[in-house]
């Protein structure tokens, strides 16, 4: 079979090795698509090499159909089409008080422990999901970074009716903003590529540029001066920061989506003065992951626009190099048959 | 009738002036006692020079006894003992969405327009509460710093058997502290002047000072590992902004009670590691004052350790001297007769 690897210093390889037997508890997935996450393109960078056992096979987006089925797994055959939520709770404690998505040991698979960018992957079958036999395999390696966005929008507490803004339009915010409409709350985007504005706008979204109209006075525009109920802050950048206390109206909540790896300055007395609530996001649970495969199964998205690149597998460095070079771009994902 | 008025540059005055008769829709309040609020001495400090119209008569923390009702008024008459929620919401407007408490063109009276520090005070009705007759008015005259303590209890979502860290041991703190710990919660108060941590221990908490313990370990060592469920953030300073992420546990919820003038440092990845949710509180609801009433009523907290000393209305220039030289005071009523 073919694996890929993340060897440090922006290099991956691609071998040849032994297809694997899986161990007690776990399935072989014959990998169908692995998605290029953010994530990913951080550990490309270096960003994460503390954390990453080099050389690793890295990925966690994807979607596939079980191959083998190890001992005392029980509910899933070879040919069943899954997805795999990649965290590993094994080492919950008592202290984590239930939350096994971010318990303290979590084991993220596919940064802490090899990933999908290969041709076969084994994995426990307590992370497995399964698809609908209708289920489309490449819209599919949607399904985890979409569930980043169903866990967020439920975090929220967005219901009908109401006004989300979304600051950054990239893969998250787009999805972001596809849940809080499906929802049926009114969505506007805020976001400084054009490129990215345009694609909102082909997805049916309102989008804007904070450079060029005053973004707070145009959502007052569109709630009769309410302002947002719920504003999701994607973008990561202090400017973004600084508006979503502005556009956030009175008991507005706001969602941390974005990874700010440093303090940042937060206008605390606008969380006094409006009685606002910062909202943080991390992953997603099991509940998230079957809202997302609802919604990929449906197929009544624009998901597929979501997809702006499909390459082999082998063509891994390439990939990489590529998303660097445009950032326009939206979701690549990797066939990792080919 | 005896009143004070802040003219501004450290100075009160006393005057004597004629009762006035209540308007349509008003009472006139005897009032009993009228407490010192810190946003009094920010007045006194000239933080506020710009919002209050010199000369004023500020005060807001008061019980009395109505003395007169106006035209229009139902369901009070002379001699019931009442204390105001000093809440003036009637610009509110439908952006404000129904959250009247703190409505975009709220007025708080006391500050916007006359207060409590004076002989006699005319209010519009809608912002009485009522008193059982048994209510103690001195300790009546902290129905409002309480409603404060039990709108950022309420807030907060705190249950029985959840563990509480208030950071900042002062009057407020103090408050916070007593009814998170009479919702049921473990409560542990964070605070770095040792007469009040004496004070904090007095009546009957667990206090500690952050600069002779490590906090963190502290609380860990006081909920198996948990950290706590609820911070409130009561101090206003850089470092309880630092401790309240790395002391809440994971899913913690953090109260923003402290009023911060200018942008500060937030560590934004802690919320999106644990899931943290910061909540922001400001003044209170009438199902706070409802509670705080019950409280007061029911006197089973140590709210008379609360008052440090009661000075006649006359003295006001000397009480907020005082307040200056003495940070170890808690809280400082003014008899308003006298």
């Amino acid at each position: 079979m073919k694996a890929t690897i993340y060897k440090g210093d922006k290099t991956f390889g691609v071998i040849e090795k032994e297809i694997e037997q899986p161990l007690n508890g776990e399935v072989r997935i014959k990998v169908a698509y692995s998605g290029v996450c953010g994530t990913d393109v951080h550990i490309y960078h270096g960003m994460m090499d503390k954390r990453v056992e080099m050389p690793q096979t890295i990925g966690h987006e994807m979607s596939g159909t079980i191959d083998a089925v190890g001992e005392g797994v029980t509910g899933y055959a070879v040919g069943d089409k899954v997805v795999v939520r990649p965290l590993d709770d094994r080492k919950v404690k008592a202290s984590d008080k239930g939350f096994n998505h971010i318990c303290e040991d979590l084991k993220f698979i596919g940064i802490d422990s090899p990933g999908s960018m290969q041709q076969y992957w084994n994995v426990p079958a307590f992370t497995l999901h399964k698809l609908q036999e209708t289920t489309d395999l490449k819209l599919a390696a949607l399904i985890e970074p979409l569930s980043v966005a169903t866990h967020d929008v439920r975090r929220s507490g967005l219901v009908k009716g109401e006004t989300a803004v979304v600051l950054g339009g990239g893969p998250i915010g787009l999805l972001v903003a596809m849940v809080a409409k499906e929802v049926g709350a009114q969505v506007i985007i805020s976001e400084v590529n054009p490129t990215r504005i345009a694609k909102a706008k082909e997805l049916g979204f309102d989008a804007v540029s904070p450079l060029e109209v005053d973004l707070v006075e145009y959502v007052k525009s569109k709630t009769e001066n309410k302002r947002a109920d719920v504003v999701f802050e994607v973008a990561g950048v202090q400017p973004a920061l600084d508006i979503m206390c502005e556009v956030a109206g009175i008991c507005g909540r706001i969602v941390m989506v974005a990874i700010h790896g440093v303090k940042k300055e937060v206008d605390l007395f606008k969380f006094f003065w409006k009685e606002l609530s910062l909202i943080g996001a991390r992953v997603y649970e099991k509940e998230d992951y079957e809202k997302s495969i609802q919604l990929i199964t449906a197929n009544e998205l624009p998901f597929e626009q979501m997809i702006t690149d499909v390459q082999p597998l082998s063509n891994i460095q390439t990939v990489f190099e590529n998303i660097d070079k445009n950032p326009d771009g939206l979701k690549v994902l990797m066939d990792c048959q080919l």
